[in-house]
């Protein structure tokens, strides 16, 4: 059973933590600032509110204060960076994890961990800040790998990479100035660094990287798409442990 | 009708790769160097853009992305299957060319066009019935592909991939229940096969495919998105042509 929220702030907290809404329930003549702040937060999941009697409101209230809206989140739930740890070894595998340096689109986010999950990695590292977050989006867009491949969020993605590099990680960070991908070693422990649609892998987090790598590209446009992309790198990778002679 | 094409990125690469404007609407008082790259672009075609008010931009918009603009292009035309020969006959290199069974959604075709034209592929061949066409999504989604890459649509893949047989190509046609795609020889005059989103390849296109071939998948969903496998498979063809030794 998804679990319920209820009452203005705690609604609205949950949606800045971008929670994945599965219902909001608002009561019918209600509406002010924080009120259309919560049900503009819902429409960027494709939520629609419920406008609910107040009685039937104050049935489904656990709390007995709703201040007239409750919302059902989705079970998703974020991991910590050692659960991912924790699913390479219990799997004897070297850890494989891909690193998200501001994916803003759910339907690119999704469509990662889509990819990432059927590439056989271990889990996802997302920033908390300036990024898509499981969101309702996301997680239909994933075609229901949210369920099953770990997504930590950290506030600082260098210094987790610097955290994961003391436990035997080294990072590659996709650009368009590294070294082909097929001629680099992308096997052992590993952290795929993916940046964002419009302006890559940001400064910092590159300089953090073991070594730039690259999708040689012929053409006349810029880029791949970020989700094609990930997509490209992290199955190398799987070519690289599992088919390489 | 004319066909549109909306926002920045898509107009400016429509005008770099010198398509025909007929008009150009610029949302007021939105003006910054790509707006003026791409009214630039228009002014050597001799078309002043109309500044037009957000409210009407939204009204016009197809996709809802305009980005405050939206051009109205000669509808792009599609290329005859002996243009994409033509292409590679010109680059002095083995045909490439990747055949869509049934694409219905058109931001899978966008991406896909993107990655074809990035991975080096002379064309795309599309069925005419029950699958996405040219439109300002697809141009859209495509960053520009669509105006470099050529896209042949025919009324029966099965016969156009006998023809083509005749003039040396061979086809592979991806689906779960092929032989891993690292272990098989992709290389010289190939056509890729990529099925539909729901149902993959059809059952008499399959038929007429010399073999199957597969992207080794773990975890527990089913399947790619489709563009995502679409990528993966056209720059396995790219390393085994340029980069294996």
């Amino acid at each position: 059973m998804p679990e319920r929220i209820e009452g203005r702030n705690a609604v609205r907290e949950a949606l800045k933590a971008g929670r994945a809404l599965e219902k909001l329930y608002v009561q019918k003549g209600v509406s002010d600032a924080v009120i259309r702040e919560i049900t503009a937060g819902a429409a960027e999941q494709g939520i629609r509110p419920f406008l609910t009697e107040k009685e039937k409101l104050d049935a489904l209230s656990q709390t007995g204060r709703h201040q007239g809206v409750i919302a059902e989140i989705a079970a998703y739930e974020y991991a910590e960076v050692s659960d991912i740890l924790k699913a390479a070894a219990e799997k004897g595998e070297d850890p494989f994890i891909l690193l998200l340096d501001g994916i803003e689109d759910p339907h690119n986010l999704g469509a990662i961990l889509r990819s990432a999950h059927l590439a056989g990695a271990h889990g996802v590292i997302i920033p908390k800040n300036r990024a898509a977050g499981l969101n309702a989006t996301v997680a239909k867009v994933s075609a229901g790998a949210v369920n099953y491949i770990p997504v930590a969020r950290v506030t600082n993605l260098s210094r987790t990479m610097e955290e994961l590099k003391q436990k035997g990680l080294w990072f590659v960070c996709a650009d368009m100035d590294g070294e082909v991908m097929y001629r680099q070693n992308l096997t052992g422990p590993i952290g795929l660094v993916i940046g964002s649609e419009g302006d890559g892998v940001s400064a910092l987090v590159r300089k953090h990287c073991d070594f730039i790598t690259r999708i040689p590209m012929s053409g006349q446009i810029d880029s791949l798409n970020a989700s094609v992309a990930a997509g490209i790198l992290a199955f190398e990778v799987v070519r690289q442990r599992k088919y390489r002679k």
